[in-house]
């Protein structure tokens, strides 16, 4: 079988995966800051590196995931380096405590990867909790002549840095790109090139979040707690560094930088980047009012959202799109892999109540194209991750599962060890490697089994002109919320 | 009603309490160590500050509530000061970088405290992000002559600070006591006195965990952390410092001693201690081997439990006792809060399908006996949130539920008033004050609400004589595995 490639972002070609050393992979990658509840956008970064997560598990290596939280908020003008501190502007706004709000928000996003079946990181480091670390790093770029201190702020010098080494190799830009595009209004009479970036930022006396320094009160920059945190949990260079696209540029190019100018070093091997999403083809955006929490799409209430949508939807349905493609969401689509999903779930069911037969009149061809499918998810998953084809592959194999139930197919045809295989592999595939899991409750069965009962009955009493009847059935369930929704397709309901 | 007092481990009474700030209550309580999984101990401070945290809110006051985690380790030998760092040693024999494994048991000790409805803290603060705070502490000591460095440890002078200031006050432990009681044999060459404890510890080369300071690579000792988290995040003097009755001493003696020499100020107004537990009358120890992490009480995986103990059973045990005693576990013991926990929650269920009636006949004496019990449960909490006399009361009050619900006692014999306030009341007194929830599962209000929707078809149609339909409906329920049970008091139903 093919070995697993990888997409790397900075050489933009799918190279085969070797790791550093041969039985463990590091890899870091940008987790949020948190001064909101989670988004969509967070879920699929989260996703995407849970599943690279658990298939290098799976492929048997010791896996150390590092992802951050990025708790001492970076600078509002994100490109530019200047701004208010996000997290303390919130706090302010809330008569809070800064780490209050951060905790707030930390425990909001555990909670919901928690429900997507997202695993914890080996390691989640506090971006304020490596406030020496970073003091550090910003010493050795002063030291090696890439940083300077100006007015109690230090400045990485980017124009220097880009004459000695490559910078731009990730994202294309050159600093020309960077001149031009520069929303830097702040800082500029204080930085030698326009387009040098705060490694530290001096604190002014309102400023909440601040600790000493070598250059006074300050607070860190934006880019700088990658760097040290990547550095002292896996040491350069590591293995896979990840996160969303809009990443690349500026901060994992500043990374790169920074990696070379603290400690003379490449961060990482392979650099891999998930795309974006769009909600009804367009970016989501808080201005535009298409921008939907994770708390939103499961309880279903947004404006754009027809119902409310399971975990495991959404994370099915992120899984069905190749990681470096974008995402289109829609009523429509979260529809449609909520079918795909419970197929897949309902197949896991009917594989668990089989056993292995002996086997007659052994069926050559299927058995050969059982083989071919389990080995083909492998390969699917080897060629970068793809969990689109992977997908594809398990509804191949579920519809083979469907037919040994229905007995279209005969279970003894495939000789022993295939049946054995297919028992052991399929559940491995679905639960370990795509994170999915059952979404039937306890008594959710019998839940819906009762609402049916009483559709049925208002049904009946709509039919017999009833309508003292067929209203109270709808008021009642309405009053333990249960809401009924009528349509030419017949009545269906849904869960307040 | 009397007010709330709290006992105050320092004072040895019973005072009134007051806050700071009258609208906000500052608390710190030591956290866990995480270097395993959490046990019963854990469980037992967790919750009965979680009580007060939970009681404070219920009485109106914005409670700032900080638990830290010790993720840097103290040291083995605990008193003495000296020894091997704890998470290092563990990491060492895991091959595990120790943040991966403070990681690991931080999430084991995060869930089993929800799964124990153990509310989160406003803040978790980690030892290890807070090295700079806790060296601006050791130099304010060292600047204010109660600390001295010596070959690149810090040492705090108790000696002269106990000349200078009271020392003992919380554990009545004088100076004498620690040079008898001293297990120390390491750094005795170096302590000025032997009772001496390290703020900062030179770290030997081999000492993963470890970072710069004005004193070179080190660790900080166990003690500081505590007094520089509380200080940065709630200020001296906060209101309430809590921890198990094993912390008395050293730890909190050495925390009210270096906030004195760090911030000249006492670091808390009141001090609360919970007792420890006992199992079968025997102190918990590994080496007795009646040691119960809180997942074996889960599953009942261990020698010595006859069954698994859900987490509200554990909970409702623990409560069953004031905080201050100590608990004794036993599988009677605990099967018996089973009992009790399933009546509260019973009842809870019973109230929740009554509704205030028109007042017919009041009874004025069962009346002021209802309104008194609801007082009395706030009485109970205000001495010193004495939760087992709440839960009493809590019984007697579901005696009445249940004599309003067989009718043994007429609902409508009280106010409508205090019907309301029944009403009202004992959901908030279960559930958010003493944090007790049902542990039917997730549908389970909706299903017994459904079914009790078909009971009462049934009923209306066997009233009408349509037996056809009565018998349809409790086909169709046993269909799905509901079955009807019809006695003198109406019918009920048992799910298969």
């Amino acid at each position: 079988m093919k070995a697993l490639h990888i997409y790397n972002s900075f050489t933009k070609e799918k190279e085969e995966f070797k790791s550093v050393n041969p039985a463990k992979v590091g890899m870091y990658v940008c987790g949020p800051t948190v001064y909101g509840h989670p988004h969509l956008g967070h879920a699929r970064s989260a996703i995407t590196f849970d599943i690279v997560f658990r298939y290098l598990t799976y492929l048997g290596y010791k896996v150390r995931y590092v992802r951050n939280i990025t708790d001492v908020g970076h600078l509002e003008d994100e490109v530019a380096g200047a701004g208010e501190d996000k997290i303390a502007k919130k706090a302010r706004l809330e008569q809070l405590e800064p780490m209050e709000v951060a905790q707030t928000y930390t425990n909001s996003y555990h909670s919901a990867m928690d429900q997507l079946q997202v695993l914890r990181p080996s390691i989640e480091p506090l971006a304020t909790g490596h406030i020496p670390e970073q003091i550090k790093a910003i010493e050795n770029a002063v030291a090696a002549g890439y940083a300077y201190e100006k007015n109690g702020s230090v400045y990485f010098n980017l124009e220097k840095f880009a004459q000695d080494k490559e910078y731009g190799g990730l994202s294309g830009k050159v600093l020309e790109d960077l001149q031009v595009g520069s929303r830097d209004t702040e800082g500029l009479d204080e930085k030698e090139h326009p387009h040098d970036f705060a490694l530290w930022k001096k604190a002014d006396p309102k400023h909440i979040m601040k600790w000493e320094s070598p250059w006074g009160l300050g607070f860190p920059g934006w880019h700088i707690e990658c760097t040290a945190m990547s550095h002292k949990y896996l040491g350069f260079p590591f293995d896979i560094h990840g996160g969303g696209m809009d990443l690349q540029f500026p901060h994992h190019e500043a990374e790169i930088a920074q990696a070379q100018a603290c400690f003379h070093e490449a961060p990482a091997n392979y650099w891999m980047h998930n795309n974006m999403l769009t909600i009804n083809g367009q970016k989501m955006a808080k201005s535009k009012g298409n921008f939907i929490n994770l708390d939103e799409m499961l309880t279903g209430k947004h404006d754009l959202l027809e119902q409310a949508y399971s975990p495991m939807t959404i994370r099915f349905f992120m899984l069905q799109a190749n990681y470096r493609s974008t995402v289109d969401f829609s009523n429509e689509a979260l529809q449609a892999a909520e079918k795909g999903y419970q197929k897949l779930m309902k197949s896991d069911k009917v594989l668990k109540k089989m056993s292995p037969q002996k086997t007659k009149n052994l069926d050559e061809t299927l058995d050969a194209s059982v083989i071919r499918l389990l080995t083909q998810f492998e390969q699917e998953m080897n060629d970068d991750f793809n969990t689109a084809k992977a997908i594809a592959v398990l509804f191949e194999l579920s519809s083979y599962i469907f037919q040994f139930e229905n007995k279209q197919l005969p279970w003894a045809s495939l000789a022993k060890e295939t049946q054995k295989l297919l028992l052991e592999k399929f559940p491995i595939f679905i639960h370990d490697i795509l994170g999915l899991k059952s979404e039937e409750e306890g008594s959710g069965d019998r839940l819906d089994a009762l609402v049916n009962l009483l559709i049925n009955q208002r049904k009946e009493a709509r039919e017999a002109k009833d309508f003292a009847l067929s209203d109270k059935i709808r008021d009642d369930l309405a009053a333990i919320g249960i809401v009924l929704k009528d349509s030419k397709e017949g009545t269906s309901y849904e869960l307040e």
